[in-house]
């Protein structure tokens, strides 16, 4: 998608120096640079300090790490070391996981030589489903605003239609296009008049940062609030449609996502607004049931909370403290919106109910 | 209550230069300063740039400006003036019109020369109420922590309550004591075994820095939130009360309290988590039934949501951007949280359940 008016993926291997290479999300939306990852270690800390993030997007890292620990040793025993080490960057990234086991299965069998050309053409099949995979998220998900769109009266206005996100799903998350903002890239495309409300999703405020980079740069009106904001906006009629994305989905279709998803679910359920989650197949765990009992939720630094960072008035990003001296914070990276909550799922093979015989149709159909 | 062991009020008429002091709340928790009110001007910028804050201690500030007011000329146009000026800061503060209405019924008979004397009496009575009426509501509240503590059944662990509470409802909104931070107060200071969750509120955190630094200096276990956590935590059984302040009670008891206040509400319903709104019957707006319809919610500063400040490394406080260059906030800053989400108001003169029939019991005593 666009950066200054250039279209850019997150992720690429640079065909001439065979590294891979990916916009540091860490410094946006202040500052735009590209970072070179040299070898399977920078990718796991790449996954781990959250250069890049987004369930997708990590799933591809993922992939190409794997990769590059073949570069550096194509044996078996570090092919296992090098999976668990990706493994164990951020364990709810259920698609981590999935990609993770497409390389393995691929190159296992292999004579150690021809491991690595292996690795490296199924993680580019990967990048290419991924960025395939988005755009019908995308596809399928224009159908719902755009009825949406359709239905919605306005006297003597401009007919403008509300979405509101939280975090960011976008294409930042994935190589490209996003999950829960493709639908929103498409509607614009397709010429439909839009205003997104982008939660600015705290700890770690990637709504704020970049959700409101990526809709700038695409030329989307939008508008920054407080996570606390979105369910007044909902009572007020100030709200068509929220869609979210999901780092892990459930069989019955409970949608395991960024902190505070739960909490608008719940104010759209209390509103009559339709709720969806926008998600790859690859974030479905067909072993869990149940998320609340069954997902395990990573505690996150507590510094995330008790500290933030911005750009400061000499144009330099600063953290600055927010808490009293010796005051302590939790920090629950994500929660589970129960199926009940969920108007829908978004998916790249089509539109379901969050219940276990609608997403077992997709599910099955490989 | 306690700052670094010693007992301190918000606000006080100083004996000795007839000035009001109080402690500036822009600069908790990173730096405690008192700071001196020198005329009726100086008191509605304490309250427009929150010097001071909190429908309680707002009341009383109109109050002791209003008195500042005569004091520099007590002229009935005057009079007027000062209370229209007053009145302006912050319009969705009930009880700010209810100390000023006190003050003005008081004087506006009397001769000038008399005014300023009569005035000053008033506030320090109003002021004496409210330390009073806290503790009341303090006590009353005691006894529904005591009884869902009684009924709490822990193997093999020390019994502990954990309590949710939503920006700052504590001494700091009041003169003393607090409203939703009063039960807390008196519960700590009976032996119960408290734990408090402190949701940061965003956009000004008045939970991270006042709350935090409240229960901090007054030695009670907590722990700070992002705002996005509260729902999560109630899932896991992680919360046992929920316990927010209101600034505006309508008379069929729905509570127009800090944005996000709706949502940890409907979180606490979704969880079978009592949620209790504690008030002086000041707050008590009985013109008003339905909040959603009837009360305007003031837009603040987009400034509020697109920046934020905090402690930097070199022990300043300093403010940074955490949005892209030409991004908008848009910034509500209260919800209404409907009656059926409400199990009870704790107010001074008891507790009731939201619903007219049972709060005109209350509001007719007088």
């Amino acid at each position: 998608m666009l950066i200054e008016n250039k279209e850019w993926h997150t992720i690429w291997l640079n065909k001439e120096t065979q590294k891979i290479e990916v916009i540091d999300q860490t410094k946006l939306p202040h500052k735009f640079e590209v970072k070179v990852i040299n070898n399977s270690f920078e990718a796991a800390n790449a996954i781990s300090q959250m250069v890049i993030r987004g369930a997708p997007l990590i799933g591809v890292m993922g992939a190409y790490g794997l990769m590059l620990g073949l570069r550096e040793n194509p044996s078996s025993s570090n092919l296992e070391k090098t999976y668990e080490t990706l493994l164990a960057t951020r364990p709810t990234a259920v698609n981590l996981k999935w990609s993770l086991d497409r390389i393995f299965q691929k190159v296992k069998d292999l004579s150690q030589v021809d491991r690595l050309n292996a690795a490296m053409k199924e993680a580019c099949i990967i990048e290419k489903e991924d960025i395939e995979m988005c755009s019908l998220i995308g596809d399928n998900g224009l159908k719902i605003i755009q009825e949406i769109y359709d239905r919605k009266i306005i006297k003597n206005e401009k007919k403008v239609i509300n979405i509101l996100t939280h975090c960011n799903a976008g294409w930042l998350a994935t190589v490209n296009w996003g999950t829960a903002l493709a639908p929103i890239y498409k509607a614009h495309r397709a010429g439909l008049n839009l205003h997104i409300w982008v939660d600015e999703t705290r700890p770690r405020n990637q709504g704020a940062s970049l959700t409101a980079f990526e809709l700038k740069n695409e030329g989307i009106p939008h508008t920054v609030i407080v996570d606390n904001a979105g369910g007044h906006l909902m009572q007020h009629g100030l709200v068509d449609l929220v869609i979210v994305g999901s780092d892990r989905t459930t069989s019955q279709g409970d949608v395991c996502n960024k902190i505070g998803t739960y909490l608008k679910a719940l104010a759209a359920n209390d509103n009559d607004i339709p709720f969806y989650a926008a998600l790859p197949i690859s974030t479905l765990d067909w072993e869990l049931e149940d998320g609340l009992s069954e997902i395990v939720i990573e505690a996150r630094s507590e510094r995330e909370v008790t500290h933030i960072s911005g750009l400061n008035d000499s144009g330099n990003i600063e953290t600055v403290k927010l808490v009293p001296q010796g005051t302590h914070g939790f920090n629950p990276g994500f929660d589970v919106t129960p199926n009940n909550l969920i108007t829908g799922l978004i998916t790249e093979r089509g539109i379901c109910k969050a219940n276990k015989s609608e997403i077992s149709k997709f599910y099955k159909k490989k």
